[in-house]
């Protein structure tokens, strides 16, 4: 019956936009409201302070796909924090997409440069202003309100599963173990996934390659204790000296990573593709302006395009040693500190090069000093097919709600896990991302503005129609 | 006739060392809750929300110069924190000693790895640990008990100034003035300071030579705000790689200084004078067992005595950028902090030097960053000939309590103050210090040996009675 009923409405009374758009703006004040419900609870997931904050966010969640209309909804252990799993299967012969967003935010410092509490969101000029604002409590709640829409208007073409995990920020340790022991329960066609952004406002964009991360914390030891800078200076080696000297050489003057073996299983992309790759719209001038730098910098021979899309990088996150305060403090500090990440490209190993950098950085320690190197996290890089059923029905969604094709992009990001989909559950995964640049992710005054917010309310269905036409 | 008792004295009674010993014994424990009420005062300079101990302890300082037989003594306001100033004249035909000492103290950070709080004085294994407990508020208060001492037992065979100040370890920025406002009242013959150290317990030591000191801090600004470091990684220049890069290029493979015309005004030790200074007992492997370290290092060519006593040297006592809390954060730092100091030596100036560092460091910077030089504060270094009474008489006075004739010793630290007195009041300083290595200064459990304490006391009054003597 229910299955009668969905097929008359996929051939003639299919997802009427203007109904679309009437049933978000009778209800836009609810979805903030509600919205703002999940932002005000601070989930950062790498401090142990906030992990009953974990479980809030994940009965938050759980709540919000219930009354969207999901059959069940249940929050389920890890080792780690919770994940939030949902589900409506209406005809378990309809495709099914597996909906993956994460309730986890980053930290919140450096907090005095924040215009508002980042835990209290606020609209200001037409934008949400809050840590999660876009990524991902924004960009996943979307999807929780056109599945409401669907449900509640009787409109949903596909079975939907949802997986909110609480641990993506942190490089997701505990949800390859999940998929492994839940592979029939997350079994789909298709993952959907808002984690990722467009070009601009104008330019949508579906992002087809993401890049890997291997994220490493180094501890440099010199004298067993602080010493006075006067006595001891030039005598010993200060370990922030020997640190800084250790940084500086693992990216030389070209902008190449001097690691040892670490260009060794980067996929180098034809001439062609990177022809194709320089037609979407960029300019130099306008991202320098944004960004307020001079110069930019980077790998020679690549464009600033290729440099964060099919090329590596390697970036100093922290670094902190001796006195920090205010005023003068003549000291040799006993230990220095860095957190450096490394962004890595298809094929390149994130556990292989975890390995050549802490081989790399012990080989070019001197004797003067001790070195520890840990892997704090790390993930796959991911690329996407454009001419598959589930690029093709993100693409007509778009096309329908921008009025533009989206364009195809490889972005410098990292959602770890999207690759371990792929390993573990064989799924590929669409990344149907509605954040703008300036939506300042991960940094003070994160926001997203409330007409994307919509506008990705609205995308969504659309992409339910066309995959469920596509997959008939 | 006062002058009359004074000078018999001098011929017949004079320091009984039976006696002096025995005044010790009998106070030690009031001396010791006296010294512990001044640490418990946590007069740090270098933090604003401390300028209110620095008027307790100018207070403090001023009734324990009264307590000890001062005429007067008074708090005198600078334009930063109060000096202390106290005075007993007993004949203007003596000559006059005027001490100095500070009672600021450093930070206390890392606070974690202190033993015990560094402002509750605790007594183990022989040793007052303390913030302060050497330096300078342990050295300091010898010279107020020794005073006690030779006034309560008629002894005093000098006239006395005491000038306490509160920005030591901030570069006494205000003490010039202060001096020049002041001349008359702090005419004397000699300075004498307790604010350095001996090389060890059985083999004392005067320091005859410190390092100058320029202090600079800088800030590296590349984008205008915190970046996710995928979206942005690889394109554009982050500023903790580039200050890693700029702090590392300052000193070279051979432990050279490569600022443009640093060594310019450098006094090259001769050979000879290297030679005698080379006679110094020093075990190198004492030291490096003492310090945990597998190797030293410093400038090629020289070795670690003449490292830290005749050559320059640049450390870095802090650098901070990004994220450096528990686990990862994926962001490229808006901006990159460092401290960074430079101890010279006799010839070089601070004022010059800083300014070199500003104008290198500037003309390193690549285009891709913004740079801020601040300097911070510096001193010039300070040479003390061996053969003026004030160092004739110190070293007769550690040859009675110590059995031994002490070694001059160039210091590698810094007391700008000692060279601005020279220059503003043209009176030498004998640098008069029972401070250990072991002390730990400026670290966690800064500490000083009772024994080291107590011997102080005792010595003072006999560098009192020899300098009288040789002044006659």
């Amino acid at each position: 019956m229910r299955r009668t009923f969905n097929f008359l409405l996929l051939t003639f009374n299919y997802f009427n936009m203007k109904d679309l758009k009437q049933y978000i703006e009778t209800n836009k004040d609810r979805f903030l409201e509600e919205l703002f419900g999940l932002i005000r609870i601070p989930s950062i997931s790498s401090e142990e302070a906030h992990k009953p904050d974990m479980y809030k966010a994940a009965e938050y969640w759980k709540k919000t796909i219930l009354d969207a209309g999901a059959d069940k909804a249940e929050v389920m252990e890890t080792e780690g924090n919770p994940v939030t799993y949902g589900e409506k299967i209406i005809d378990p012969a309809l495709p099914t997409v597996l909906v993956y967003a994460h309730m986890d935010v980053m930290p919140v410092d450096p907090i005095d440069l924040w215009d508002s509490p980042p835990f209290e969101p606020e609209i200001r000029d037409g934008k949400i202003y809050a840590r999660g604002a876009d990524d991902d409590k924004g960009q996943g709640f979307m999807h929780a309100k056109a599945f409401e829409y669907m449900v509640k208007t009787n409109q949903l073409p596909c079975n939907v599963k949802f997986i909110i995990e609480g641990e993506e920020e942190i490089g997701s340790p505990n949800l390859r173990k999940f998929m492994e022991e839940h592979k029939e329960m997350l079994k789909a066609d298709v993952i959907l996934v808002s984690d990722t952004g467009m070009i601009a406002p104008d330019i949508p964009s579906i992002t087809t390659g993401l890049r890997g991360l291997s994220y490493m914390e180094v501890e440099v030891t010199g004298p067993n204790k602080d010493l006075h800078s006067g006595l001891f200076g030039g005598a010993v080696a200060n370990p922030a000296n020997v640190l800084t000297k250790m940084l500086a050489s693992l990216v030389d003057d070209n902008g190449k990573i001097t690691i040892k073996g670490f260009y060794d299983d980067v996929e180098e992309v034809s001439p062609e593709e990177r022809a194709e790759m320089a037609k979407a719209p960029f300019n130099e001038e306008d991202y320098k302006k944004a960004l307020d730098v001079e110069e930019l910098a980077g790998e020679k021979g690549y464009t600033t395009g290729e440099r964060t899309g099919i090329r590596p990088s390697l970036d100093i996150n922290g670094i902190w040693a001796g006195y920090t305060g205010e005023g003068a403090k003549t000291v040799i500090p006993s230990k220095a500190y860095a957190k450096v990440s490394m962004r890595l490209v298809p094929n390149q190993d994130n556990v292989k090069v975890s390995k050549l950098f802490e081989e790399h950085f012990k080989a070019i320690a001197p004797k003067t000093v001790k070195v520890k190197v840990t892997a704090l996290h790390g993930g796959q890089g991911y690329v996407s097919p454009i001419n598959i059923p589930g690029y093709k029905a993100a693409e007509k969604a778009y096309t329908d709600v921008f009025g533009k094709k989206p364009v195809p992009v490889r972005s410098g990001g990292s959602i770890p896990i999207i690759s371990t989909f792929e390993e573990v559950l064989g799924i590929k995964s669409i990344l149907m991302g509605f954040g703008l640049e300036s939506n300042a992710i991960h940094s003070p005054n994160e926001n997203n503005p409330l007409e994307m917010f919509f506008k990705g309310i609205e995308t969504i269905p659309l992409f339910y129609k066309y995959y469920a036409e596509l997959m008939k």
